[in-house]
């Protein structure tokens, strides 16, 4: 989807013609391309999962879904934000047959406080793990920020993990079920072996081929795949099965699959790990996936809410003021860049008579993602587009969602003491209603088999 | 110094002139090249520490180390097995100020148990510890070996480490002063942090130079070289200095330097750290080196005894007998490869005419590595020069030398419990006479500045 009208997000000189160029998707650098007037064109989701074979999640997915969960799929499956997968449905198998799976999803800490972006895959987590009960894992990547960005330390970054894991566990994770980890802190033992296992697997060629790396990349980058990829592995964590055998890496550990929510431009490290897994010497099943977009649409076209650009978040730790009036507000935005965020018209006339367009304003954008009710957003958009309800309208029902949204966390971090933080971070054995505890004959099995 | 005589060790058919090639060595291979005829070389060590710019140890060193320490230096530095250094000299300076150091050793652990020549490193490193009363850490890099022999996996691995550092303790090490880890076990916090760290600092360009990897070489194997690395840093081992600030990475543990011995195929290894310590957050000197020569002499010019083919090595597991008798022992394959092997004449007659040549002996050689006393060994070779020794009494005085060594060890070996091993590998505060135990103060302001 173009951005229209004749602002151009990014302004070339008449006469000036710049050559189109593609999206550019890789885990540390994403960029919609621009049309050849320089407009910045929006991502088209659908070509990355036809690109990179994913699978779309459709209407059969989720009713199947429903019926085996009895639970209503989020919005945010049932409106796309959430939109491809891989082998949703082989974990959906195992949910059926009653065999057990794990969650794993993660966050890179480059600064100390999330913004409205980053609460997004953990909010949804936080939601699969209620309807599933099953246990999971959050890996803070402390040590990849700081070998991908030159100017952090390892300790700014773990740091920086720490403050992260707070506001990750205001994001309302079930202590019982949640272990949460910085990568400098709790790497070691067999989450090391299975990394050192899994990098003598993959060549040099292959990460540069998946990664964009090249001769002059430090050694760190280029081995770090490896970490990232074996978080998918349960003998990565065999704490949190069992008291016994917590010592041990078994195959029956190993295939436990997990499933993975993120946003889609960390898909190439699971590809990796997809296409090793069974080459471990305890084999494991592919990791399932399923893939978000960019918080896009809540900050205008082509690009993704970042952390390190403080204009172009609202941060989790924002008073509703903040919220409502910061220059931060993608919302308010649509002041400054009308033809870009906005799908309302000229006009109050021209609207009244034309109507907004829905699919290219921001605010309607922020309502579908906010808005839980499907009746009132199907309301508001029909409005919307009549020309019966107008722009600063939409801004304002989205402005209070938002608000709403970040209360709630506000109220929930207020509770995250340095304690609290400590028994999410400990190893340990996490409890679930389906444990399947492997049992200690087979660990013991397991053991001699090793030996 | 070339074999000689009409046998050569690598036989090349008549008529069939083989391209000379130059030695060639790194961390994982070592080769003397051949000369045109395809006969092997003996290392030409003045021309690898020409190349590699190391200082060749000479008498003023060996006699300031007297001078300092009150020991007469060791056999192997007097008869130059241990032959060249870096900043030897330095490590001198600190022990004549009074200041910190440590030792740092290690093995790759490729198989269950260690032949003559690998506990030849250990027993000077032992004697080292004696007389400057310094703590040392062995580090055990089973995570290397099954990174880069393809059919041992990294279970074979850490079962070797175990079982060598066994072997280890027997070559006598105090327990106070000694922490022996393996990779797989201890690697986490703080040495991982390092690990990391020294990652950042290098590019897949630089350790392809340093160690011949390619575009194929697995990822594990392009990341390894940081972890021998940061071994060489105090800050890798905070508990071993005190039980405070254990915790902590401090600018003062780093200022700690270490004295490595090692064979020299280990350098390029220790010019990738001296290269870059000064560029950690915590910079660190330099570590200094003591490099010795492989065991050739004992095997015959141009290879280095090796665990994998069990007819190369004297085991220390091995009965008199063995050692007597056995195919695997070098003196013994005299009978074998005469020309190649021994100093000896063809004929006694023309023994004791000629005399027999000392520096081409493998016998002469073990006596020169095993027989302490100065004056005995000089007569030994002054009568062997003359021919009034025979190749037969010489082999017959080693054998008892090596036999007399391997009982010695076999005797230590026998009180190695596992609990002993369990003491050694255990992560604790170390104790000896100097130990500099930063101040509380220091660490203190160390962790305010770090935080």
């Amino acid at each position: 989807m173009a951005t229209t009208g004749s602002e151009a997000v990014l302004p070339i000189r008449e006469g000036e013609k710049k050559p189109s160029s593609e999206q550019q998707i890789d885990p540390w650098d994403v960029q919609a391309g621009h049309d050849e007037n320089g407009n910045a064109l929006a991502f088209d989701y659908a070509a990355i999962s036809q690109k990179w074979a994913t699978k779309l999640i459709d209407d059969a997915l989720l009713e199947r879904f429903e019926r085996l969960t009895g639970h209503k799929p989020h919005r945010w499956l049932r409106r796309g934000l959430f939109f491809s997968h891989r082998d949703f449905d082989r974990i959906l198998d195992r949910y059926e047959a009653g065999e057990p799976f794990f969650l794993y999803t993660g966050r890179g800490p480059s600064s100390d406080a999330l913004h409205l972006g980053h609460t997004i895959p953990f909010s949804f987590t936080k939601w699969l793990q209620d309807v599933f009960d099953v246990p999971l894992v959050i890996m803070l990547t402390d040590d990849e920020k700081a070998l991908f960005k030159e100017k952090l330390t390892f300790e700014d970054t773990h740091k920086f993990a720490l403050q992260n894991a707070k506001d990750i566990i205001a994001c309302g994770f079930d202590l019982k079920k949640t272990f949460i980890y910085s990568d400098l802190e709790y790497i070691s033992g067999h989450f090391l072996m299975n990394v050192w296992e899994f990098s003598k697997l993959v060549t040099f060629n292959q990460v540069r081929g998946a990664f964009g790396f090249n001769e002059s990349t430090n050694i760190g980058r280029i081995m770090f795949p490896a970490v990232q990829c074996v978080a998918a592995f349960a003998t990565s964590y065999p704490e949190i099965w069992a008291d016994e055998p917590a010592k041990e890496r078994t195959k029956a550990l190993a295939k436990i699959p997990c499933l993975i929510p993120m946003a889609i431009d960390q898909d190439p490290y699971f590809r990796l790990v997809r296409d090793n897994a069974h080459r471990m010497k305890n084999p494991s099943p592919k990791p399932a996936l399923i893939h978000s977009k960019f918080l896009t649409a809540l900050q205008g076209a082509g690009g993704k809410m970042s952390a390190s650009d403080p204009n172009s978040a609202i941060f989790m730790a924002d008073t509703p003021n903040q919220v409502k009036a910061s220059p931060r507000c993608p919302i308010h935005q649509n002041k400054i860049n009308k033809h870009a965020f906005s799908g309302g018209r000229e006009t109050l006339e021209e609207h009244r008579e034309l109507g907004g367009i829905p699919e290219i304003d921001v605010a309607f954008q922020y309502l579908s993602y906010f808005e839980d009710d499907d009746e009132k957003l199907k309301k508001i958009e029909d409005g919307y587009r009549s020309g019966e309800l107008l722009t600063g309208e939409l801004k304002k029902m989205a402005i209070e969602l938002i608000q709403g949204y970040v209360k709630d966390f506000q109220a929930r971090r207020k509770e995250v003491t340095d304690d609290l933080l400590k028994q999410y971070m400990t190893p340990r054995k996490l409890e679930w209603k389906g444990n399947p505890n492997p049992k200690p004959k087979e660990s013991k099995k397991e053991k001699a088999a090793q030996a």
